[in-house]
């Protein structure tokens, strides 16, 4: 391995690293920052698995060995194949975005997240989640790891007011960003392409028709969220075939988006008896 | 209204308000701290809405009217009826446990939160939540949130990691500690009275035995979660009457705790048919 020593907060790949925080630098330099060990494990990997997710090349990597928590690190690194940058602990904690760093940044290329709806000649996965106007990098990072637990096998984002490779998204979803497919795509867009594909469209929102629950979830379903502060766009609940409510008691802004995906998500698996795996 | 003003970081009521961030003080002072508009009016009026709920005493207010987003802050202030110290914004800040802080602290009496079972002559609520071991305040928040949204109305702590009177649970709970009635009892203790009660108690945990879904949930229900890192304990495992799982995709720490909740208690709902509010 090809490992170099930088023991200065003043040398420049430290500060190129750490300006990859901005989003203005992650676009100008294409690359963006993935932390931790099983993240970078599933960003090398994810794409073997699934060659629908993201395919992600690995630039360079800074570790600390003495923030390493486990005895697989050595092979990680060998796997990424690229320049190694060894850093003192006091130097990695500063370019690190968590509290107890374990010892491992890679800093990738930028893949392209756009849908390429021309390449798909069928689509036949139950359900496909669709994320609108998405405001907070932890929030979407949050829907991926439970979209991937229930057996989400594509994600489509519209409109997001954030970054899909804003480091947040990377650690809340603690990976999945790499091993889910997630796309962006326009909403006009995905809704004409859902609808050739015989997909029912189901926008969810607190002033649903229909009580989630009582929908046929059994059919090819795409379920369709709304951000955080606004909810779904007018067009998205127009163009959708029927809105579901979730009930709620109590105060009306009891559940956040992330557990309505994820309650939603869960009731599809229900009806559609895949309990058992 | 008695108000106080107070403009310099090195004032002494400034000092004590910073140090309830700290438990140990919390605990010496037998005070806790809330924050914000929405927070503050649930403690104040979450107890005359349901008696169950904790009776919140508020002992002074901060106020910063710089800070204020809305128009009825004078309105709750004077609903407070306690000694307000105003501060500029710039010291505001300073206590704040807030990225955008709006104006209003609280410092109450720390509520009795142990169950007395003593004074329980019959328990029919459906379903019952408890949870064990919990480790991080905001998951907690998260949980009471949610819990409220599914309709809960009693929810048990048991050996938690963490102070329930913590910040961070008030600010996740998003104010619902003081209107959905919570309170921490011994395992042994309220497994043997929720038994006396007739409640079926579900131990909720990834080597369940029976599906989340499968199970019959239209009796008294009480479901059992454990901590985020080591999930319950043998004891509360073996206590139930049965243990549930929930699919999972993916990898094998897909859901959050509060997710789990969340799905589980959204199913209670499904089943007993309380959709329609």
């Amino acid at each position: 391995m090809n490992i170099q020593e930088i023991t200065s907060f003043s040398n420049p790949k430290v500060k190129w690293v750490s300006s990859l925080k901005d989003k203005k630098f992650r676009d100008q330099e294409g690359k963006f920052f993935i932390e931790g060990f099983r993240e970078i494990s599933k960003a090398i990997f994810g794409n073997q698995k699934n060659t629908n997710c993201f395919r992600i090349q690995i630039d360079c990597l800074f570790i600390s060995p003495d923030c390493f928590l486990g005895n697989q690190e050595t092979q990680l690194i060998k796997s990424a194949n690229c320049p190694v940058y060894q850093l003192p602990k006091k130097i990695f904690e500063k370019i690190s975005y968590r509290d107890r760093p374990d010892g491992l940044i890679a800093v990738a290329k930028t893949p392209n997240p756009v849908y390429d709806w021309n390449l798909i000649k069928d689509l036949s996965f139950n359900p496909i989640l669709i994320i609108e106007g998405v405001e907070k990098p932890g929030n979407l990072g949050t829907i991926l790891r439970t979209a991937e637990g229930a057996g989400v096998k594509l994600v489509l984002v519209t409109d997001p007011k954030i970054d899909l490779f804003n480091p947040n998204v990377v650690r809340a979803s603690t990976g999945t960003l790499f091993t889910l497919p997630i796309f962006l795509s326009p909403l006009d867009e995905l809704t004409k392409n859902l609808k050739k594909f015989s997909y029912q469209i189901f926008a969810v929102t607190p002033e649903g028709r229909t009580l989630y629950t009582s929908a046929n979830l059994c059919e090819k379903s795409a379920f369709l969220f709304g951000s955080e502060q606004y909810g779904l766009s007018a067009e998205a609940k127009k163009t959708s075939h029927d809105t579901l409510f979730l009930p709620m008691f109590g105060e009306a802004d009891s559940l956040n988006l992330a557990m309505s995906c994820g309650i939603v998500l869960y009731e599809s698996l229900r009806q559609n008896k895949k309990g058992i795996i």
